[in-house]
């Protein structure tokens, strides 16, 4: 007899891991689990005993469509790693202790990288401690970064946040650089992935020349390089639009955010945290080439901006939560759910399943080939590759005038 | 004869001054006008003789409703301010030998405050000198500043872009706080006027608290009660979202901003440029109280966002600078068009006509009873007025996932 479901959500917000979620709980209400709970802020709330039962807080079909349409976490997330199992085995006793008074069969967490140890730590205990739980993963982050899958959800919609918000801001600079120069410095999420800055070209098209330079942290930054460049530009054109990672490093490794100021917060994963790339090359160029600038951070917006979410995205968001359960139902574990693409055009994409122990803590990178040779653009293969993850609206319900969210309480 | 109708944009962008120019253009046709010029790059382009045919550029009915998705200005902006009569009647001659060989009978001229002293100045030359010109002003800015009017034209898709965006902040931060505390403080435009700031109340409703404090820029900021407040709100919550204008002052007239840096940019209207007022209240709440704190600028974004554009300001602003052009025709001069509310709710508004010289450069502030007693948010009464003109929306003409712009090249 089948018993119970549990999901978890981990890591950054994106617009559509609550599409995941949504997709998670329909599935398993459709293959007959008895319960679907929720845990609160992923595996740390639940250490605290932090659950509910989702049935009593989605209450209908529309509760699920509002789902799918609410950026961020819905049940809360995490930054919490888990210690190696040798570590410290308490933890995973307390972690069985609880699955197994909930009855729980499938273990589903949604979440990137980080996320992925932790599936492939629970299923390795489950396994070395002869326990029955499965435990699978829901591809999410917004970063693009994981290995295996061709993309992961959350991707698409912030790239067409940055494709249309940088189309937004490339037209805004054009309306008011007469006989002035403005450069625009936009600064992008991505740490070591340029995935999400090389977004920016999508807004180049028949009615927009697109950002006039593009740089990806996977590539050195040259700053003389790059202000050579600059003043290049600056003679052809009087509005200058560029897009770079907020993770752009010099030759030596440095952040180019570093050296404006000390950075030293590290967060839960030994990540460094960093922001001021754009402030510090739009203040730089004022100095040095003494024209108007701008520094604009998209920030946390690109992230959560689900009311111009890709259709795309939010529904294959929902379809990889389904085939989670799938997958663990029917026997897979320490598993993640990928998105393999089997046509270009026509875009075609269907689920896969792998093995997480390949898949964790492996950043999947822009090719080389896909950055133009100088290192300033992505290339026409980049687009191919980004465009059909863009396609299509999911528009929020609008309640008077502005987005409706479901949102636990 | 009817001749010849002359329209130009001025000042800084907003997502629907497009639609005015729309909306002057179609009036102008439909009223049998012969030509339809645009200045490039408002007066400033004029005086270049840098203007074009309008209809040469916009050619069918698509096009209109592109030109109303369009954000910024199609014809470029500028930030000029004509000289006084008696300092520089050069210039004047010039203007209106241009207007006089162009044939033109109406000047039309889109902007705020700034703008309208063009038209007062331009409409006073012309009665001076004994020409027949009418010239008439159609309001625009997000910051709705401008007196007499009931609101501009630009200010209710700038409002409802910051509701949505910031709901979607505050729901990125809920997601991430389990455990500890996030301190979010966002940045919003206006100098002297907190319209916009205030709009993030918008956030507010059955699914969401909306942000935690909302500081204007018509009431001195103290820093000292700000971080009291913060270190109350961290007791009660994890997660903190504060609203704040990026032209709050200290008592002494101080801009907060100016606590961190020396900003010494003045622009051709005497305004000071200003920046960094999140970044600078993030850095001093992490310094005092130590928890982690974010600073998000929503920057040019705020002005641009014909992404998610009210169908109320896009429809009205398409009206007021079709009521220009009536205005103008009936032999109006040194006017604005203002927008007239005639009830509230249901939302009724009407246009009506104003001499200029009792509107230019009258700031319109937030009203003191607007804002709450302690000064740390607005009213229902302000939500009443902002609520109605950020209703419905007017969906972008998407192609290959982007919104797809209207443009002068």
């Amino acid at each position: 007899m089948k018993r119970n479901v549990i999901v978890g959500q981990s890591g950054g917000p994106t617009a559509v891991i609550n599409s995941s979620l949504a997709g998670v709980y329909k599935t398993a209400r459709d293959r007959g689990f008895h319960k679907v709970f929720g845990m609160l802020h992923g595996i740390q709330g639940f250490l605290d005993e932090k659950y509910i039962d989702l049935s009593k807080y989605i209450k209908n079909d529309l509760d699920i469509e509002l789902l799918k349409r609410t950026p961020s976490a819905y049940l809360g997330s995490c930054r919490y790693k888990l210690p190696e199992i040798h570590e410290d085995k308490d933890i995973y006793e307390k972690i069985f202790e609880i699955l197994n008074r909930l009855e729980i069969d499938s273990f589903i967490y949604i979440g990137g990288n980080d996320s992925m140890d932790t599936i492939k730590k629970l299923s390795d205990y489950a396994i070395l401690t002869g326990q029955s739980q499965k435990f699978v993963g829901v591809p999410k982050t917004i970063d693009n970064d994981l290995a295996l899958t061709d993309h992961t959800p959350g991707f698409g919609s912030a790239a067409k946040y940055i494709g249309t918000s940088t189309k937004e801001v490339i037209r805004d600079g054009l309306g008011l650089s007469y006989k002035k120069d403005i450069v625009t410095i936009i600064e992008i999420m991505g740490r070591n992935a340029g995935w999400l800055t090389g977004a920016a070209a999508l807004s180049k098209g028949e009615d927009c020349d697109g950002p006039d330079l593009i740089y990806l942290p996977e590539l050195p930054f040259d700053v003389s390089k790059f202000l050579d460049k600059i003043r290049s530009l600056i003679k052809k054109k009087h509005s200058i639009v560029v897009a770079v990672s907020e993770g752009i490093k010099l030759a030596d490794g440095r952040y180019v955010c570093e050296l404006s100021q000390n950075s030293d917060y590290i967060d839960a994963f030994g990540h460094k945290q960093l922001s001021g790339t754009a402030d510090y090359l739009a203040n730089l160029i004022a100095a040095e080439i003494g024209c108007k600038t701008r520094g604009v951070e998209f920030s946390t917006l690109q992230r959560s901006a689900s009311h111009v979410a890709s259709r795309v995205d939010i529904n294959e968001a929902f379809m990889v939560g389904g085939a989670a359960v799938k997958a663990a139902d029917e026997g897979d574990t320490g598993k993640m759910v990928v998105i393999d693409r089997v046509s270009d055009d026509p875009y075609q994409c269907a689920t896969g399943i792998y093995d997480v122990h390949k898949i964790a803590n492996d950043e999947k990178l822009v090719p080389r080939d896909w950055i133009s040779k100088d290192g300033t653009y992505v290339t026409n293969e980049f687009l191919a590759y980004v465009k059909p993850l863009v396609q299509g609206d999911y528009p929020p319900v609008m309640v008077d005038g502005i987005p409706r969210h479901l949102v636990y309480k």
